[in-house]
């Protein structure tokens, strides 16, 4: 978590093999000395964590750390500012600072979570193996990070796929697959990349708590405008509806022909499930229950609305026939999440037609610790 | 490039989905106005580029650009610090800031580059569809990314292969290998993530100018600590010989079984290169003249090494007899690389043992730029 102390250092590893052919000799006159090095993230044995950020000029600085927002910190007398925090519960928690309202990453901790809007750092609480995140002794699965130009989007973009261990491209066996959508301002590595959905699998795989099965993580977007505009997207209604159908379109015109071109995937709706975070949540009802006769096992995290969305829009002709169809409907999300309104009300919703779901409220807000654990509990329930 | 306005929609998806809720009614109160956002960078037509960085408290604030260090800027009458550049030639181009002797990313550019000890920002300064790194309509391979527990090292690591177009794992033929390694504070991404060594690969083979290769990346430390120590390892020649001895062991015991047992790869060293830059470019040199019964392609870029480097230590029982072995030993630095030195002295001893190698130089510094270049060129001469 350490980063160098020399800021020349950090910049030009040439200046510092350079120094390697000075180092018999005395210098001339000694390089201005760079500040001590911070430490940050630190942390501790009883699970508390020390954030700080060297920034003697400023006049505020704030940390945001999933779950708490805009933590102010103190500085000390050689300009270092810190917090630290309550023992955490074993997890990896984003964060980012604020200096003077403008968003910093750490520049101590080289560890980073990708996003195209808001990229963050990450610190790791460890905890024990049996946490389905953790990294354990097992056979590991392998990640494919396939490339290719959408005509559907209209742009060269990208999609991951994690083959179990033990998984032959040459054998006869077909696995089953999940499609596991991303959150809005994720690039299609955030589920392996923050979301350990590799290390998920392969732990559960491992346990024979899940089935062995394909994960295919597809870039998120129908239109790369839509994330482009930034945050404000979300009120433009002819975007979000366009990103929502060019998505699906490129889904299941694009990406699913290749991987089940290239991989050896169980072609049959009932090996074949769709879930996804946030954005990804609401792509994956719309894409899913739409498309009942491809998905039988639709998941849907913490997923996107307006609180008065219109579902009967959303899902025209879905009615309790589904119910024939559907293995499992997961409709899940964190009670201090702002979207839990929208989640009951679209549960609320699909009980008028008589659409059975499996309802999931669990502590938590609108972060990777919640999705990390939905899928876990989520990939259990699949192909059985 | 352009990152959100608002601090606040950063950190929280859901305040911002939250407030679709309310987006007919009018608030109550005004939430305070965050400052307006910073374009950083921004890429002009005439290939000038423009860094801004707000920070109205900071006393010096300065760019760290591949091939400028250190640029002071300038700040406006609303904190933004911001310095133009001449037009810079097409590439990707790494960059930081330093805001009163601290370094950090640039808050505006969600385009980073991984890096154990100094992450940085990356601009595009888009170029012709001739240059390597550009992307183009053809076929993409593939990238892999696996994960072992490695007995060698004792810790658990990836490794990433590239696969060309085309290639199928369940057909009879057989592709060459180069090992290609990064450079000390990169991880085992960084041929892929700012080396773009799939695109240029993918280019190449496309137009015909390089052999279609499989192209094994794995993470170049024989232990951890030899990074985890910082820039100061270079300096502790133990530990820097131990890193060398065990990466090595590490790629012959451990990597290249599990590549050649999964991967359609010629067994054969005729049909095995191994470059790398930096610390690769080391090592590259290190593992391949010590086992020319297993390399024939050897490429070494602006490799590292102390300029009264003990090559007869390094190379004990290197001599003539291994040009009737090499098909290839390419030597290449920039020239303003304070490498060139140790680089110029490893050729010149490689002549008095009378070991007959391809010598380049070429204008450039410690940089990507160069290495990108370095590939693009090496590439197209292996495997002849």
């Amino acid at each position: 978590m350490q980063s160098s102390s020399s800021v020349k250092a950090c910049f030009c590893v040439l200046s510092v093999l350079g120094a390697l052919a000075a180092q018999d000799k005395p210098a001339q006159t000694p390089p201005p000395r760079p500040p001590a090095p911070v430490v940050s993230p630190e942390v501790h044995t009883d699970a508390t964590v020390t954030f700080r950020f060297r920034d003697p000029n400023a006049a505020e600085v704030k940390l945001w750390r999933d779950g708490a927002d805009g933590v102010p910190m103190q500085k000390d007398d050689q300009g270092v500012w810190s917090v630290t925090t309550a023992p955490l519960a074993p997890d990896y928690y984003g964060y980012a600072f604020t200096a003077d309202g403008v968003r910093l990453l750490d520049p101590s901790n080289h560890d980073l979570v990708p996003s195209l809007l808001s990229p963050r750092n990450v610190v790791h609480v460890p905890g024990p193996s049996s946490l389905p995140w953790e990294l354990n002794d097992v056979s590991h699965g392998e990640i494919h990070r396939h490339f290719y130009k959408s005509n559907v989007a209209g742009d060269d973009r990208d999609y991951y796929v994690y083959t179990p261990a033990g998984y032959n491209p040459a054998a006869k066996k077909t696995y089953p697959v999940l499609y596991l959508l991303h959150g809005f301002s994720d690039d299609a590595s955030g589920w392996t990349a923050i979301g350990h959905a590799n290390v998920i699998l392969d732990n559960l795989i491992a346990q024979g708590k899940a089935k062995p099965m394909i994960v295919v993580m597809p870039l998120g977007y129908g239109t790369m405008k839509f994330v482009h505009v930034g945050w404000d997207a979300w009120s433009n209604a002819e975007l979000r509806d366009r990103n929502f159908e060019k998505f699906g379109e490129a889904l299941l015109t694009e990406v699913m022909p290749q991987v089940e071109g290239e991989y050896r995937i169980t072609r049959d709706r009932n090996a074949r499930a769709i879930a996804g975070l946030s954005m990804g949540g609401k792509e994956s009802l719309l894409t899913g229950l739409n498309n009942l006769d491809k998905f039988s096992w639709i998941g849907a995290f913490s997923s996107a609305g307006a609180p008065n969305e219109d579902f009967q829009k959303d899902f025209p002709s879905l009615d309790a026939k589904a119910n024939q169809q559907l293995h499992l409907l997961w409709i899940a999300c964190g009670t201090e999440d702002g979207l839990i309104t929208v989640n009951r009300n679209l549960r609320a919703w699909l009980k008028t037609k008589g659409v059975k779901e499996t309802e999931i409220e669990t502590p938590g807000m609108h972060t990777w610790m919640v999705w990390r654990r939905n899928l876990a509990e989520f990939a259990q329930l699949l192909f059985r």
